[in-house]
C-alpha cells in the first residue's frame, strides 16, 4: 500500500503544533431529514477554511526536515482550497509560495491566497491546466511542488482527519467523505483500513473516483458543476487509487441540487456555512443517494467553507 | 443564592435528550489578534441558533413534570433568540407557543419563530414593550410565561453551558460571556461560583449589568446599537443579580465597531458566522477592552448565530 497508519501517525506528530484539532458535533436522528444520529467532523473550521493545510504542512515540513526545501520555496496548483492552504503554510513557516489556479477559481479563494502573501497566477480553464502551467514554472524556479493530492506526504497529512475522528467518535460504522482528486478520502481510507466503511461521495458532474473504480484504474472524468472548484480534479491520484480499491466501501454520486440542499440544511439547522464541496458528503445522506444500513452509526466529514456566506442563506 | 450547581445538574439531566452537546475549539496564541490560546464554546451551533433552548426546555419541562403546563401552552416575549427557542421547544414537545417581539426584531428571527410553528406578535419599540404586551395577553389565555431570563429554571438551563464547558475545557481561568438580561451569565456564574473568573461583556449601548453593578441593584439602562435585538433587555433580571454580585469578576463594555470586527474575525479566521450579540464576548478580547492577566487560560462563549450570513463577510 502507498501509505498506512504509521505514516499518518508520523504526520500527526509532525503537524500537531500547526493545525487545529477540529471538533465533532453529534446531532440526533430527530433532526429534519435524518433517520438516525449523525456525527460531523467540523474540518471546515480548519486554518484556511478546509482540511488542506494538513497535507500541505506534512509535505513541506517533511521536505524541510530532509533539507530538501529550496530557497525558491514551494509551488502548487489548485482549484483554490489547496492554494489557500499552501499560501497559509508558507506564511506560517516563512516559505515563499507561488500558486497556480484556473480562471474558474472563485474570486473569494483568489483573494484568500493573496491575503496569505502568496504569488498568485490565474491560468487555464480547469485545475489540470493550472497544474500543467505550474510544472513549466517549477522547472524554471526549482521550487518544491506541493501536489494537491497525488503525493504520499499529502495523503498522510489528510489522513490525520480520520485519526482524530476515530478518537473523538470511536463507535462509527460508516464515514462519508467527498472525493475530488482523492487526497482526503485516500488518507481517510488508509487510516480506517476497512475497519469501518468509508463511503466516497462525488458530484455527478465530477465523478473521478466513481469512474476510476469502474475502469479499474484512474481515468479522466468530466469536470463541471457547482463543486468543480474543490472537487474538479479530472482524475484521481495514482497514489490514492490502490488505497481506494482496497478500502473504499462504496462510491455514490449526488446532483448539484442535492448539494445546494445540503448547504441550506447546514445553515438552517446547524448554523454552519459549507462550500459546495464541503457539503457534498452530507448531500448523499439527505438525498438518500446513499442509504444507511440498519444499525449504522454515521460520520460525515464537513471539509470546506471557502464560499461567500451570502450564498447559503 | 437564587440557583446553584445542584439546580444546574438537575437541569442538565432534564434537558439532556433535547439539546445539543455543543463542541469546543481551541485556537493557538499565534492567531491574528490573540496573544495566547483561546478556547471557544461553540454554543452558536445549538438548536435554533443560540443557547436559549436550554433555559426554555428546562422551564417548560419542569412545569410539565409538575403538572403545571396549561392547555393554552406557553407565551414568551423576546428580542428574537428566546422567541425562536421557545418556538423550537414548543414544536419539539407538542406545546402551543405564542411569541411577542418588538418591531426592531430582525426579519430573519421573525421568520425563524414562525417557521417553528409559533404564533408571532410584533409590537412595541423594544423588548420591554413586547414583554408588557405579552403579560396582558397572558392574563387572558393563562399560558405559561417562559421569561427570557428572569426565572430560576431559565437560569439553571443556561448554566448547563458552563457545566459542559468546564468538563471539556477544565483548565480555564477566565470565561468571557456576553450579557443582556443576564440569563446566560447568571447561569454561568452560578456554575463556576468564583472558582474561575467570569467576565461580563456588554455593548456600550446596552450596559445593563455594568449599570446595575455600579448602582448596586438592577436599574434601567440604555437600549441601542447593533446587538440590541439579543442584548437589549433594558435591565438585568432580579434573579440573576445576586449571582452576578457574588460571582461576576469583571464587567467590561465594547463598542459596536469592535463587535463588527469580532464578527469579521470569526468568519475570516474560523469560518463561523456569529450575530452581533454572539460575537460580543470575543470583541472584549480582540479590542483589548479586557486585558488578560499573565498566565490566563481564556474561554469565550460564542452564544448566537441568528443573523444574515451576508452581513459577516
Amino acid at each position: 500500500m502507498t501509505i498506512d497508519t504509521t505514516d499518518i501517525e508520523s504526520a500527526a506528530a509532525r503537524i500537531l503544533p500547526h493545525v487545529r484539532r477540529t471538533p465533532v458535533l453529534t446531532v440526533s436522528g430527530r433532526e429534519p431529514g435524518l433517520a438516525r444520529p449523525v456525527t460531523f467532523k467540523l474540518e471546515l473550521l480548519q486554518h484556511a477554511g478546509s482540511f488542506k493545510p494538513r497535507g500541505a504542512f506534512n509535505r513541506i515540513l517533511t521536505a524541510r526536515e530532509a533539507g530538501e526545501l529550496p530557497a525558491s520555496g514551494v509551488i502548487a496548483a489548485s482549484g483554490g482550497n489547496h492554494g489557500a492552504a499552501v499560501a497559509y503554510v508558507g506564511r506560517a513557516l516563512g516559505v515563499t509560495a507561488e500558486i497556480f489556479v484556473p480562471e474558474s477559481t472563485p474570486l473569494a479563494k483568489c483573494a484568500r491566497i493573496e491575503g496569505f502573501g502568496a504569488h498568485l497566477v490565474r491560468t487555464g480553464a480547469a485545475y489540470a491546466d493550472a497544474l500543467a502551467a505550474s510544472r513549466i514554472r517549477q522547472a524554471e524556479t526549482g521550487a518544491l511542488e506541493v501536489h494537491a493530492y497525488d503525493h504520499d506526504d499529502v495523503l498522510a497529512g489528510q489522513g490525520t482527519v480520520a485519526r482524530e475522528f476515530a478518537t473523538d467518535a470511536p463507535d462509527l460504522t460508516h464515514v462519508l467523505v467527498a472525493t475530488g482528486g482523492g487526497g482526503l478520502i485516500g488518507g481517510v481510507a488508509a487510516w480506517y483500513a476497512s475497519r469501518i466503511t468509508v463511503v466516497s461521495v462525488e458530484p455527478e458532474s465530477c465523478p473521478t473516483l466513481h469512474d476510476a473504480l469502474a475502469a479499474g484504474r484512474p481515468v479522466p472524468a468530466a469536470v463541471g458543476g457547482l463543486a468543480a472548484d474543490s472537487l474538479g480534479a479530472r482524475q484521481v491520484g495514482a497514489r490514492m487509487f490502490p488505497i481506494a480499491k482496497a478500502h473504499v466501501g462504496a462510491s455514490v454520486l449526488v446532483s448539484d441540487a442535492s448539494i445546494v440542499a445540503a448547504q441550506s440544511w447546514l445553515w438552517e439547522h446547524l448554523r454552519l456555512v459549507a462550500e459546495p464541496g464541503g457539503a457534498t458528503a452530507l448531500a448523499a445522506l439527505l438525498s438518500r443517494a446513499w442509504l444507511a444500513p440498519e444499525g449504522a452509526r454515521i460520520g460525515v466529514i464537513l471539509c470546506g467553507a471557502n464560499t461567500d456566506p451570502a450564498k447559503v442563506a
